[in-house]
This record gives C-alpha cells, sequence and structure tokens, in this order.
C-alpha cells in the first residue's frame, strides 16, 4: 500500500495529525505497537484521572466523617471501562476519516518505506512522509529495577488488582505526586522519596509546599533530599533502605523518576535522524527532523511530556505536511498542570526559572482561601501568582495552586498571551462560586483596589 | 455619625461597594438587617453550592456501585460552617477596610440621612450618597403561602433539619432544577411542577432538554405544562392536585417562582425613587436611580439575579461614587450558570432570543462526550453550542451544557468579548483532560479541521 503519511504511534502525539490529515483528503496510515490512543489514553491522563475523580470524591465523602464504600474491583473495572471507551472514540474517529490503522511494530527502512510486523504477519507499506510518535517508556533505576508485580510503573499502577497496604513511591514529580494523593485517598499508606530539595522540582518551593502540605494532610510521608540506597523483596514484601538510613516495608514500589524516549528498535538509525543527548528526536518548530521527509511529534521529542503539548505538536506536523500555515508552539504557554485536589496549573515563567536567567520581575500573590467555592471544595493553601516584567507590563507567568486549577488556568491564558489586560479581566462578570472568578479579583489587586481581597 | 457613603445591605449588591469605597478612604457605612453576606452568602450560592458539592460527590461514588454513608445533621452543620466562614470573612474584610457594620432595619428619611433601628436602639446616620442595595425576597403564589415548615423557599430547603423523603418543587427555574439535583442525589423522591413549554423556561430548549433527561437519569420527575391547582396540609403530609389531574403527597413543598424586590418599607418613598412595573428599581449605567445621590445594585435592581452580575454593579456603583472611570455592564456578558452535575453556562445571547429580534444567525454546536474528561465525570448529552452572527464573524452567545461549565465558561468568555478571536482559541494548548480543551476543539471545528472531532 501506498500512503501521503505514515505515521508511527496512535497516542497524543500521533492520532491528531492522522485525523487532520485524513480529514484534510490525504491517505494516512497509523501504525500501533500496542493499543491505540498510546500512554495517555491507556496508562495515563484517562486511567489517572478516572481513579482522580473518585478519590476526591472519597474525600469529599469523608470530610463530614462520612464513609465510602465500594469494592476496589468496581473501581478498576469502570476506570477500564472510561479507558476502552476513550480508545474507541480515537479508532472510531480515525476509522471514520479513513485512516487506515495498523497493529503492529514499525521497523523504518527508509524515509519512504516502512515495515509493519505483528505475530500474524508482516506488511510493508509506502509512504510520502512519515511521523514519529513512538513517546516514551517508563524509566527505571538501577536499585529499582521494574519487575512486573511490585516494582512497577504508571502502567500497573492504575490497574492493580488488588490495592496494597502500603507503597513507596521513588520520584516526587508529577506523577508521582498524583498518584501518591489518589492511593492515599483509599487508604493505602503511601511514602514518597524524592532525590532533589523538594517535590515537584522543577517549579517554585511555595507551589511544592502547598501541595506537600496538602498531601501531608491527606496523610501522605513525604521524605525530600534522600534516595533509596537498598531495595530487597522478602516475604512478598519490599525491604527498603532510605539514604537517611530509614527502613520501609511495602508492598508495592512505584518508580516514578521519568521517562525515556522510544528511539530504538524503529530503525531510526536506517535514516540517519538526530537524536538529542539524553535520546529524544530533534526537530524544528515545524517538527521536522534532520531527515527531509520524516517529522517527529509528542513525547518522543522531548520538551514537557504532556499531552496537550503532543497535540498541539502533532497539529503543527500535520498543517505543516498538508502545506498550511502552521502555528509556532510556545513551549512556555503548555500548562503545567498537577491533579492533586489541590491542583497545580502554571503557564509561563516561574520565579526560579526567571532568576536562574538573571531577570528582574515583579511578583503578586493572593491566598484563594477568600473564596467560597474553595471553602467549599478544600484548599486552606490553595492561592494565585501573577508574575510580570520589571515594569510590570507583560505577564511572564500564572501559578494557580486551588481546586479545579487546572479548568481555571485556561481562563487566564489569555493575560499570558497578550489577549487580555488586567483591566479587561478586571471588567468581567467571571460567575460567582467559581475559581475563576479569582481572575477577577486577582486584576483588580493588582490594579489597586481589590474589592474581595486586602491590599498588600 | 456622618459619612460619605451608606450601603443598605450587605450582601453581593453590597459589601463590594463599600470594600471599594473604603478602600479608597472613604467613610462607609454598611447596614445589615439580617446576616452580612445577605441571601447569597447565607441562603444561596453558597450553602447549596456545598451541598451541591457534597451532592456530586455521592453521585460518583454510587456510579461504581458504592455506597456514601453519612449523617444528615452533619451535612448540614458542615454546610452551616461553609457559610458561618465566608460571612465572617466578608465582615473582616469590611472591618479591615474601616467600614462600619450596622446592625439593624435602615429607614431613609431623606438623601442624606438614614435611620437603622434593631431591637435594642434606634440610631441615626448621615451620608453623603446611599447605595440601596436590599435585594430579593423568595416569592410564593396564592396556591402555596410559605409556612415556614413545609411550603418553603431556598432559605429554609437549604437548611432542613431532617432529611425529608418527598419534595414538590414548583418551578423549573434554576433555584428549582439546582436543588432538584441536590435532593435527588440525597434520596429524596423529588418532583418538578413547571408552569410553561419546558424547564429553565428562558433558555433553549436543547439546554433545557439535555438538563431535563440529566436529571430524570438521577430520578427526579419532571412534570412541565402543569400547576398547582390546590395544595392541602394533612397528617404532616402536603397533598397536591395539580392541572393535569395527578395527585401527589409529599414532606416538603419547595416554592421557587420567582423573586420579589425588598423596596418596600425602607423609606424609599420618602426619596421619591422610581419603580419599573415589577417593583425593581430604575438605575442608570452609572447605577444611579431617579434621585441624585441615591444608588442602587444588585437583585434589587432587576436583571439577571445572579451574584456576579450584583458584584459588578456594586463595583461600577463604586467606581461612579468615588470619581473614577467605571465600566458599562454588558449584561449580555453575565454567565448564566446552573449547578445540576451536568452544568449549564451560557453568555451572549440564545437561539430563542435571536428569533424573537428577527436576527439570522449560524449555529455551531458539538457533542462533548468526545472528551475523556466528560467520560470521567459522565455527561452522554453534553455539548457546547457557540451563534455567530450571519457573517460568521461575531460571536453572539455561548453555551456549555458540562460538567464543570461554570468554571470552562470563563475560558470561553474571551471569544464573546471579542479578544481572543477562533483562530487565536485553536493555537492554545488548553490542558488535556479537562472540559476547557473543547474550546480548542470547537474552534477548530468551525474553522474546519477538527483533529478530535467529525465535521458535520
Amino acid at each position: 500500500m501506498k500512503y501521503d503519511v505514515a505515521i508511527i504511534g496512535s497516542g497524543v502525539g500521533g492520532y491528531p495529525a492522522g485525523s487532520y490529515l485524513a480529514g484534510k483528503g490525504l491517505k494516512v496510515a497509523v501504525i500501533e505497537k500496542h493499543l491505540i490512543g498510546g500512554e495517555c489514553t491507556n496508562y495515563g491522563c484517562v486511567p489517572s484521572k478516572a481513579l482522580y475523580q473518585f478519590a476526591e470524591a472519597v474525600k469529599t465523602i469523608e470530610k463530614i466523617n462520612g464513609v465510602a464504600e465500594y469494592k476496589w474491583s468496581e473501581l478498576i473495572e469502570w476506570a477500564k471501562g472510561v479507558v476502552k471507551e476513550s480508545r474507541e472514540g480515537i479508532s472510531y474517529l480515525l476509522e471514520s476519516k479513513g485512516v487506515d490503522l495498523y497493529n503492529g511494530v514499525a521497523l523504518i527502512e527508509s524515509n519512504k518505506r516502512v515495515k509493519i510486523k505483528n505475530s500474524a504477519e508482516l506488511k510493508e507499506i509506502e509512504a510520502d512522509k512519515l511521523i514519529v510518535a513512538t513517546g516514551t517508556d517508563p524509566g527505571d533505576i538501577p536499585v529499582a529495577r521494574f519487575d512486573g508485580s511490585g516494582i512497577i510503573s504508571n502502567r500497573e499502577a492504575l490497574y492493580l488488582d488488588d490495592k496494597p497496604e502500603s507503597m513507596l513511591i521513588i520520584g516526587g514529580g508529577v506523577v508521582g505526586v498524583e498518584l501518591a494523593n489518589v492511593f492515599s485517598a483509599f487508604k493505602v499508606d503511601v511514602t514518597i522519596v524524592e532525590l532533589l530539595d523538594h517535590i515537584l522540582p522543577f517549579t517554585d518551593r511555595d507551589i511544592a509546599l502547598a501541595v506537600k502540605t496538602h498531601l501531608s494532610q491527606r496523610g501522605v510521608r513525604i521524605i525530600e533530599k534522600t534516595t533509596v540506597g537498598r531495595l530487597e523483596k522478602a516475604s512478598g514484601k519490599y525491604h527498603a533502605e532510605l539514604s537517611n538510613g530509614e527502613k520501609l516495608e511495602v508492598d508495592k514500589v512505584l518508580v516514578a523518576v521519568g521517562r525515556k524516549p522510544n528511539t530504538r528498535g524503529i530503525g531510526l538509525e536506517n535514516l540517519g535522524v538526530e537524536l538529542d543527548s539524553k535520546g529524544f528526536i530533534k526537530v524544528s518548530e515545524r517538527m521536522e527532523t534532520s531527515t527531509q521527509g520524516v517529522f517527529a511529534t509528542g513525547d518522543v521529542v522531548g520538551g514537557p511530556l504532556l499531552a496537550h503539548k503532543a497535540i498541539l505538536e502533532s497539529i503543527i506536523a500535520g498543517r505543516v505536511i498538508s502545506g498550511e500555515e502552521a502555528p509556532r508552539l510556545d513551549y512556555k504557554l503548555v500548562p503545567i498542570t498537577i491533579f492533586t485536589g489541590l491542583e497545580v496549573a502554571s503557564v509561563g515563567y516561574t520565579e526560579k526559572e526567571l532568576q536562574s536567567m538573571g531577570l528582574k520581575y515583579v511578583k503578586y500573590r493572593i491566598p484563594l482561601y477568600y473564596l467560597s467555592s474553595v471553602k467549599i471544595k478544600g484548599g486552606k493553601n490553595a492561592f494565585a501568582k501573577i508574575i510580570l516584567d520589571e515594569r510590570g507590563g507583560r505577564v511572564l507567568g500564572i501559578h494557580i495552586v486551588a481546586p479545579n486549577a487546572s479548568e481555571v488556568v485556561s481562563a487566564y491564558i489569555p493575560l499570558y498571551i497578550g489577549k487580555m489586560n488586567l483591566k479587561d479581566a478586571a471588567q468581567v462578570p467571571y460567575p460567582h462560586l467559581t475559581v475563576s472568578e479569582s481572575l477577577r479579583d486577582f486584576a483588580e489587586y493588582i490594579l489597586g483596589e481589590p474589592v474581595h481581597l486586602l491590599k498588600k
């Protein structure tokens, strides 16, 4: 078969380009070695947010001393059902647009030819253009190698047949804290061990501290500046010895220390596609690799490993390939979202980043507990932070730490991209009893006369 | 005592102006006859959304055949606690800014003089300017007069000592459907009787139908084009006879048919302040009444009886009084929000309104169940609708029917106010696994090549 475009990987880096190009009338093949939808749909965002939504409901019931009774197996079955429905939604979308879906491992033979191998057969297709969207795999570390049952990644953690009593999470990044939040709500005794100074090391300390306080109140133990020195399995338990001398005995060890790009064994070497020092594929703003006609998108090109970043890159590749004007993706505009009850959503720069670049800035910070919506949903340490440039003009960073922050940040984004200014925001009747209405109050606060807040 | 400004009513129509003006250094009195914060804080948004948040958590637990066990008394106590904290937050804010709070009934003697009477004493204050923000009271109807125990308004319904087994709600407007949603989650057998063609009669039929379907699935019975002909109390129950001949026996009857302005008994007649035909105070864009120096804000001036509309009006009055530039409030920009699990949030015009004005328009409508966030939170009949003018240029209306719509609409608002266009929205990496990301997809859909949706 001959295609205009062959896309390797059906995850959020791959299928949007497939959908776009097929919609434009191009003949498109999407090759998937495992499950349609990739990591996000099957082992990431979707099952994790399903468990998250349930976890938050459990915490709400408990807030008034209630008890939520449910079967673990029904919870996992429900999450699986949501994942299946999401996966089938993507298949239906692609098939409706006329995309050919291939199940198998892709081996790139040249920039025009791809072999697809699965247990049943070996096929070969031709394509004018290739998009490599093979994503990343969870990474482990020497002291804790995945064993498929007890030392696990997100992939197993989201589908555990039985609820563990205790869990050690190695790594206090986004995956680590999100799953700590979820499992602690399910009464799993969770300990996070983080190598660096504080959990969520990529962000500012005040944000990390708010999340740490929140998780600690939910019963998560967080040990920072610490590593796991030894890890052994004995009588069905994992025995960990930490660098601070402490010993832990747990049922499961979740390793969430980062991810590694899937660039091996797919024939990239046949094309001479350049990789960066960490093995991610190097691409231009147009998502083109160093090899003409070969594009790469999503996690496999590095940057923030977030679904919405992958989707935008995939759309850009689609537009470039179909010869249309393609937007340039501002990677600082990609919101970093952390779903931890007290959620975090950030666009733009952190203070840490600005300081490391030697840039001066003005910081405004308001507590958000004044909002009745936050009183209801919980979050005494909720806050929002807006960072302006030295002259108080351009918005350099927006950080929201509050329930529902993942939705709320989208209302703040027009400030960051310069489509709205503070005065505009101060005049909008954002709906009451939401967290979004903080935007009007925050704008008033910076401008000088907030009606719901005291001035600095 | 002599003040620059005296404000009658400490609700969302009153206190923001008080906060603003005191912040500007004016001497301000706020007079409250009942509880600081008024209807919204004490009997409206705050307790209602507290119960709502809990109700949604109960439904989430039940989604996987779980059971939420809790004590009704603890639920009500918790809601009372949230209300108390909100109320105290407003008092603290006003007192910190130096506002004098008076507890008592205000009687306006002239546009410069107000008497304040409470059980303990009678005071008199002078003020250069007055703001009347006395709000509204729930209205009843001849067949169902409030009796303080069984035939009730929102005020009693949100604080019931015991959970009723059954409830008749007269009126399928916002209050009626929101409380039907909440009480049905608490296993109260709820029937809504609506006089007009469909519940939520002010909005489009497709929106009302989605909410109706959702509520019906939750067990609420909805009877439209029907009235209550007779209502009698016998042996502790209320017996209702409907215009369709049906008979109902219920524990409680919630009358939610509308609200009446509090313009009597406060001395407005002494000033000659003009009222409209429904008794609401007539005001200019600057929130001035027909009497010089006398302003009115919030529910008492009519229009959409929504907290965020009242807040903006209050800020406008504050700015006008302090001699500053004041924004003009576009009343069509005031989002109408309905918190019913499957929430509704609308800005701009409905189709119904445009049709009645004889205006042509182009309508776009996308189902939102394609979003994994909606699959997780529930809402098979979720959708979004954007209405453009005839030439497809200006956004005339935005209607979101989905979980979290009340937050999501704030991300869509820049489209309505013309600060962002569809192309801008199509290029923003709105975060994944939210409902807000529908904005990018919807923009792409209208522009022609949606990657997550099929084209029309």
